[in-house]
């Protein structure tokens, strides 16, 4: 059970965005900048940043919305998978295989995040601002982790409900969704 | 040095936020919200929050920012120095040892939170809002201190730069500085 009375028929980080709408909204607005802003990074790629993230601070809640989004942007679901498994022979290019790296060592601490890891994401042909933008990422799923688990919200266990959850965020990106999309809000 | 290209002039966070602005903006905006808004929680104590965590993060930009602010705001350097020794004997409220230990359990993972350590902040007259406001501040410093370390800022020595910065967030807030503020950025 939650430790804060959020709605029922809301799990997960919906409910939380509900709970406090003036903190949820910047909340909503860095996400998406980050994940769906303009980006040499595609989509798919931002949420197997979010994804790996999310399960490596053990986050079931997080890896299974993000697990589902990448599947869904990918039209694939070995490629999170494989990369939750070892990044190293994951489908990604080498350049993803860095900064994919780096968003772990963020998941750690941000001081173990090594100039080798930059270095060889560099060296693969990454950007600062796709460096930049992978450390922010992988410190906001931090930020999202921690409160999903930190308040103790519901984590469903069908996958239906991550798949809706998925197509509502790829089709309709991270912002408070209009009046009039009530209906997508119950999935 | 950083492993991206800040102002060579502005250290720690004050760089990356001037980086990319447009992430920026939603981060500033929500520590706002949760350190400045209204709450029931004093400036000062929302502002050791800040300090615990990003004591245990390890992230020494970020505690000396946020421990010279609550030394501005308590008027008494010694309530965040005891605070970051030991939490139980710092001369804080009941309801606020609860608080501090339900964040420094953030810190190391939202799955860390006890029902005890909720319990005991209820118990000490802690709100609902209150215990989600202590999760959520804790995490978005578990987001700052990640994007600060991971991009290997500068993390200046002099106790003036944080004194500097300390009066400016005590006076001016988070948000982003008005025109004609200029002289103020440079501290």
């Amino acid at each position: 059970m939650p430790y804060i009375p959020v709605e029922e028929h809301l799990p997960g980080i919906t409910g939380l965005l509900e709970y406090r709408k003036d903190s949820a909204e910047p909340i909503r607005n860095l996400t998406q900048v980050l994940l769906r802003g303009p980006s040499t990074l595609t989509e798919g790629e931002r949420e197997l940043i979010a994804t790996i993230v999310s399960h490596n601070n053990n986050c079931r809640f997080c890896t299974s919305a993000h697990t589902a989004a990448a599947d869904l942007l990918y039209e694939d679901a070995s490629v999170a998978e494989q990369v939750k498994r070892d990044i190293e022979s994951a489908p990604v290019s080498e350049k993803m295989k860095a900064l994919l790296t780096i968003a772990k060592q963020v998941q750690q601490s941000g001081k173990n995040v090594t100039a080798q890891a930059v270095d060889r994401a560099k060296g693969a042909g990454a950007t600062d601002i796709e460096i930049h933008d992978t450390v922010l990422i992988a410190a906001l799923f931090c930020l999202y982790n921690r409160y999903v688990d930190g308040l103790a919200t519901v984590t469903p266990h069908a996958p239906e409900f991550y798949e809706g959850l998925a197509e509502r965020i790829v089709n309709h990106g991270y912002t408070r969704l209009p009046q009039g999309y009530d209906h997508l809000k119950k999935k």
